[in-house]
């Protein structure tokens, strides 16, 4: 059998001892792990040269390889990262509704762990940890599969947590991962219904993609954000050019950075010139349509893919439009429905925009950059979900547990 | 255009004004779907008749024709179900959460209509107008798929049911049915992510293994359940009795009746003869291990086939099981995570198998065939989800919404 079969069939077995560990036996093991990353500190970091090295062989980017290093700092950034994960409550055992039927049946929902989680990531050798440890927290086993480039920091860093759980009352095998960086251990996954409860994607475009059109295994989907801020007709100057500097530039590669600013026309007649000028200055390339360049000629033209384009970068598109209606179609017709933010003092149209935008997270006067867990205050971020289905938007805690009726009766019988 | 873009379209086009309605309205537009299928009765009866005929000229069972046919009856009772549905909570509008963050975000979830629902079901017309007024309901558009051999009815059914709509406030175009009976339009919604937001599959099991395995389309699973009943040591013996009984015979072609009894050894020789004896009166073929074919020698002999095996039937698999871990692993092997119950009169036996069985409902001392949306409650049951993600178990109406997160700031930005 191939190591994804052998590792997820091992991860499976542990679930019923987890589904068994208290929350403090499970706090306990974590903090172990925590310690550990820490004291391991110079296999861990020799274990990342060789990746680092690697990298620089094979022409790696210095930003990609900054991504991926490990320092003393961050190592212990990371293992305070566990910590924190320590010190949130368990969701596990929450009763969510408790009832008794007519005929005498008590039913109670429980939330309980979902299994067996399948994380298939990228490069950055944190997230190896972070994911672990929010998994584990919550009583689920998980098989990783991180990018190849981390692969020698990733082995040693699940080498040192498997060592720290086999001292605690978590079986180590709960933490599994998957070695093989071929392609064809992802597809595997991918499939393997039955072994593997729920596969949950973090990364770029492309490895979502394929996860979402190949997998059979349940998915929560992450990632992609086309946001866009609406500056209403009686938006304060101020507030907006706050609100739409820190949207885009605060940090660009970020899913909830703002991609197209739209501006109603009376807004724009008063303000664009001046806020395309601070744009210019913040090293931002504009691309908008031809009332926005007749307003500040040094706004590039904008074609209907710019619209649809995720930049992630310190590109922006600008709109005028004549209305919150106009600004609602722009939005159903290119948003990716993750956040998305309308300034204005009218009451009304905030109203209408934050009910009527399709979206995860919908902002009055406020920057889409605080769409996250940590901002929302969860203590905790598994990614942003954005599909309807289990979980929408930050995903804290909870979103790793599923439910479990519990039925005690004294012999009801089905008339 | 295929048919199922084109209506998949005009359902998506309606969602806008869907989500704006009224629980009122919604209600006001259903109360019209009830009373047009009750006046159209003669139309609808004469659609179904040709349903009927053709069923009968490609030799269709009459226990499948039955299912089929409409009767006034029949018709006054899918009214009813419609008037029902229109009584219960609106979950929509919902606030699961409200907090205000230190930088004074205010953060509020509410629940949402999902938007556009794809169901794909077979021959009974109720389920038409069942899912129809469900989705409806809850503010999301419809496009149902129902099996060829029901096509007239189904064909007649929501054509008066877009009529009545068409003089609501709900817009017609919000439910859509796909009549191009051809495999093919299933394949089609399973792949229309953009247009679907959902697909939740009713039927047997080759149906929901096809949605499960080919959609892109998050899906909500439903369906299949070998379920079991483990008789402890200290079980009371008529309790066992009318429990097994009714978990196996009440209605055997349902997914929350019964497939196999575990019995414990001790229990065994004292009742398993006498047990085995009511089942034969009641006509069910019995398949056992050898230790309960001892006790019982008409039992048959039982394959690991047989306890994989969803009967739907007048038959039952038993077990004799040396105690409760035994039982446990033989439900962990052999079990679908849907119901499972023990019997026991031991408290600390009964803690454990309500703890450590993995299944959406676990019982004491109750028949698993509770495991319904109208038993627990609910007032309506859009399908027993045997997923872990969204919702697990019997779905009311609030697994027909997602949530929004609505932030409300003064100029909040990130730093």
């Amino acid at each position: 059998m191939s190591e994804v079969v052998l590792k997820s069939q091992a991860a499976k077995a542990t679930t019923g001892a987890l589904n068994k560990l208290t929350t403090a036996q499970k706090d306990a093991a974590l903090l172990r792990v925590a310690d550990a990353l820490v004291a391991a500190q110079e296999r861990l970091l020799a274990a990342n040269e060789e990746d680092i090295i690697r990298g620089r062989q094979q022409g790696t980017s210095e930003s990609l390889l900054d991504r991926l290093k490990l320092t003393p700092e961050r190592l212990e950034a990371i293992a305070n990262g566990v910590r924190e994960v320590v010190a949130l409550p368990d969701p596990v055992g929450e009763t969510l509704a408790a009832f008794t039927r007519p005929n005498g049946l008590s039913i109670e929902q429980r939330r309980v762990p979902i299994g067996v989680i399948g994380m298939i990531y990228e490069a950055r050798p944190n997230v190896t940890v972070d994911a672990a440890s929010l998994c584990l927290k919550t009583g689920n086993a998980v098989v990783l599969r991180g990018g190849s480039a981390a692969l020698s920091s990733n082995r040693a860093i699940v080498a040192v947590m498997r060592e720290a759980l086999s001292g605690s009352d978590m079986p180590e095998d709960a933490l599994q991962l998957i070695e093989d960086s071929d392609r064809k251990s992802v597809d595997e996954m991918l499939k393997l219904n039955g072994l593997l409860d729920v596969i949950i994607p973090r990364g770029g475009a492309s490895l979502i993609r394929n996860v979402v059109q190949n997998a059979t295994v349940p998915v929560i989907e992450t990632g992609a954000g086309i946001c866009h801020t609406f500056a209403d007709e009686s938006a304060d100057y101020a507030m907006t050019e706050a609100i739409a500097l820190n949207a885009k530039v605060q940090r660009p590669s970020v899913c909830n950075s703002m991609e197209t600013l739209l501006v109603h026309e009376a807004f724009a007649k008063q303000h664009l010139a001046a806020l395309a000028e601070r744009f210019r200055e913040a090293n931002v390339t504009l691309r908008g349509c031809d009332s926005s360049r007749r307003l500040a000629p040094w706004i590039e033209s904008a074609s209907d893919e710019d619209y649809a384009t995720e930049y992630n970068d310190y590109i922006l598109n600008i709109k005028v439009v004549q209305n919150v209606d106009e600004a609602l179609n722009h939005i159903s017709r290119f948003g990716t429905q993750h956040s998305e933010c309308i300034v204005t003092e009218n009451a009304g149209n905030a109203e209408r925009f934050l009910q009527e935008v399709d979206a995860a997270a919908v902002y009055h006067n406020a920057s889409t950059r605080f769409t996250d867990g940590f901002e929302f205050g969860f203590g905790a971020e598994i990614g942003i979900s954005t599909q309807k289905l289990h979980a929408r938007g930050p995903m804290g805690l909870p979103a790793l547990t599923t439910t479990k009726y519990r039925i005690v009766g004294s012999g009801q019988i089905r008339t």
